[in-house]
């Protein structure tokens, strides 16, 4: 993969051009692309801004964020060729930064289920989840250092651990989703997919104006969970988890139990029903006029979601902002940095029928929480597990992410 | 001024077709528009439903929201000709409900404070306030039944004020903003501006699909508010706020003096940061590229917003959410309905320099709890008061104020 810190190294140590850089990137793209389908549009001669400290790094944009020059087409018929005006925000701060904004990468019809074409370059034959397939392919392949994702119930963190990338959802709004296709004002939050947890971090502070988020925190305090209110997971999904545990021990984190009462299986419960209240008002005017051009998976959840009315609506919220405060005083009393527990219930599922399961994604975008998922060496496919912090404490998430990086990535020479 | 309900119970007793009533409409258009200049762009050709609970309803969508028939233009020349793909939720929602959204109503460029050529149609040589400028002009002049404006510090409550007409802004996120050009996202707020405030009331709960909005509570305990926190207000508001107070008391309701603590003042010190931090990365493409071209308070603003930090913006949003929380245990507990208070300092001001202050309004913005502004009857030129109900208590407001207005037209029928 390429690392978003290596080059900003070999750039600022004079021995590659921010436009090298980027010459390598399309390479890399010109190689792996007609496998990997990850991208939807490039841009043909892009401006490589010679200044910036992301000067050299070309970007991957899901297709539902708006670029100024590039379409922005929503993976949907309906908006082929769509041009927007104006770049989302966050794009403009990339450029900004002094990187480039490539390509726009593969998304679900509007971020929801219904898969694309995109190849797991990690695991032929698997999904690469979605709804950001796109941007994490392309950063897996070795395509580009750095993507950009949303995630409404599992969408960056679950695609990250099926192609076995590092994902960020940073916390609720840190990130601003103006600009971006809007499935649920509530939940929609943006992501990042990179190489490796340093590189996601570096990233992150620099996007979000806030250096803290890179400054390393030290051996965590761990809490070890499994959601009760989950499925059962994977023995896989299971193993990656206690090899994480047993690294981070061995490396000095300190590891307990933890677990959530019976309010947050509630909060989980009440995901679907804030998420489907809010698209079926988000795409009224898709379902309105294309009904029969929207793909099947998501006419046919617009078409339940019509029906819930505004009571339970507003309970589910309740139930949310409830946990939202319960959580934090959790966290805060646990006496723990972060909670460690599965990214997704196992490998990426075989074939290109589903993008896989967001049940060990949802509650956690509902609570707005900073979450990072790390791969952990798999055997069939990638796995990955998840660090997750309280409301505001990316630094948090990422220190620990990258704390646990490094501790895999030490065991594996060690035992490799 | 053409009453929502008036036109809904001619069509509903069969005296007038929905076709009709927007042909009424579209004649008042006509004669007034030429010296009103309330609206950017019309639909020559509208398409009318015959049913629904808003058939015959013309609607003026302000120029910030994203129509799929008509352009969308933000009030800058940045946007000339732009035409969005889709219908922004609310539009979608008028038009499911049988509403004719007729025309574009003129914004200052992109809801900020420089202004528009509207005329105010009730006070001449006066601003109409700003930034839904035109939707309270159109209403005011009798041409639109219904429009829709938003408010980030005061531009829905100020213009109605300004204008003489009834303006909404409902609690935060009641209505959704997916589709409407963000200033602020933790901010910016739909509403709308109607000629009575059961007009306000029926036409929300049509569109929020919440038909206890529009429920009428019965005489409301009253909170009469001064707040200390802004300069004080002009004495024909002050003499407005006493008649609706002496209205209310006469007509049953019960009046007690009512104040807030110094959080608030902290608070609404506090809107500004979050309004220019988030306005600068919500433009910043504006910013970037089109710089020149932008308006020069607007650009003068966020010259100036560049420079505001993380640090002091998670500050503020700190104080604003524990203010949010402490004004809804203070209304819990002080047993009031809904606070009374002022919609602006006083008459809108002379002249098309200014569209007017503010500083009665941000606070509540902030806050996110529903406020209505009802004309009062004045002598120079329109006036208004503010009804604000706690967070979700958008019937609360609704009611006093429908109350509020009724009160006032029979002393103004008995003294008048």
């Amino acid at each position: 993969m390429l690392s978003l810190l290596s080059l900003r190294a070999r750039i600022e140590a004079g021995s590659l051009t921010p436009s090298q850089a980027v010459a390598l990137t399309r390479a890399a793209i010109a190689e792996h692309e007609p496998s990997v389908r990850a991208l939807v549009t490039s841009d043909p001669d892009p401006v490589v801004p010679e200044m910036g400290p992301l000067a050299g790094i070309a970007v991957g944009i899901k297709d539902i964020i708006d670029t100024a020059h590039l379409p922005t087409q929503m993976g949907s018929s309906i908006y082929t060729g769509w041009q927007p005006r104006a770049d989302a925000p966050i794009v403009a701060r990339l450029k900004a930064l002094g990187a480039v904004p490539i390509a726009k990468t593969t998304t679900t019809a509007f971020a929801f289920i219904d898969p694309t074409e995109t190849c797991n370059p990690r695991a032929p034959g698997r999904t690469p989840g979605g709804s950001s397939s796109g941007s994490a392919a392309a950063v897996a392949a070795g395509m580009l250092p750095l993507a950009l994702g949303t995630q409404t119930g599992g969408s960056v963190i679950r695609p990250a651990a099926y192609c076995g990338v590092v994902g960020v959802k940073p916390s609720f709004r840190l990130l601003p989703t103006v600009g971006v296709k809007c499935f649920s004002w509530t939940l929609d939050t943006l992501g990042l997919f990179a190489a490796t947890a340093a590189d996601a971090a570096h990233a992150l502070a620099l996007i979000a104006g806030r250096p803290e988020i890179e400054r390393p925190v030290g051996a965590p305090r761990i809490g070890l969970l499994l959601p009760e209110f989950c499925d059962a997971a994977e023995p896989e999904a299971l193993g990656a988890l206690d090899h994480a545990r047993v690294a981070a021990e061995a490396a000095g984190a300190s590891i307990r139990a933890f677990s959530l009462p019976d309010l947050f299986k509630e909060a989980f419960d009440q995901h679907a029903t804030i998420q489907d209240f809010e698209s079926a008002q988000a795409l009224a005017w898709e379902y309105t006029t294309h009904h029969e051009t929207l793909p099947p998976f998501l006419r046919a959840h617009l078409d339940m979601a019509q029906s819930i009315d505004a009571a339970a609506y507003d309970a589910a919220r309740r139930i949310a902002h409830h946990a939202r405060r319960s959580l934090r005083d959790i966290l805060r009393n646990a006496d723990i940095d972060v909670i460690l527990t599965l990214s997704a219930p196992g490998f990426a599922p075989q074939g290109y029928a589903s993008t896989g399961d967001s049940r060990f994604n949802r509650l956690w975008t509902m609570m707005g929480v900073p979450c990072v998922t790390v791969p952990v060496p798999g055997e069939d496919a990638p796995l990955g597990v998840q660090v997750i912090a309280g409301f505001g404490h990316d630094a948090r998430a990422l220190s620990a992410a990258t704390f646990l990086e490094q501790t895999l990535a030490e065991r594996s020479r060690d035992y490799g």
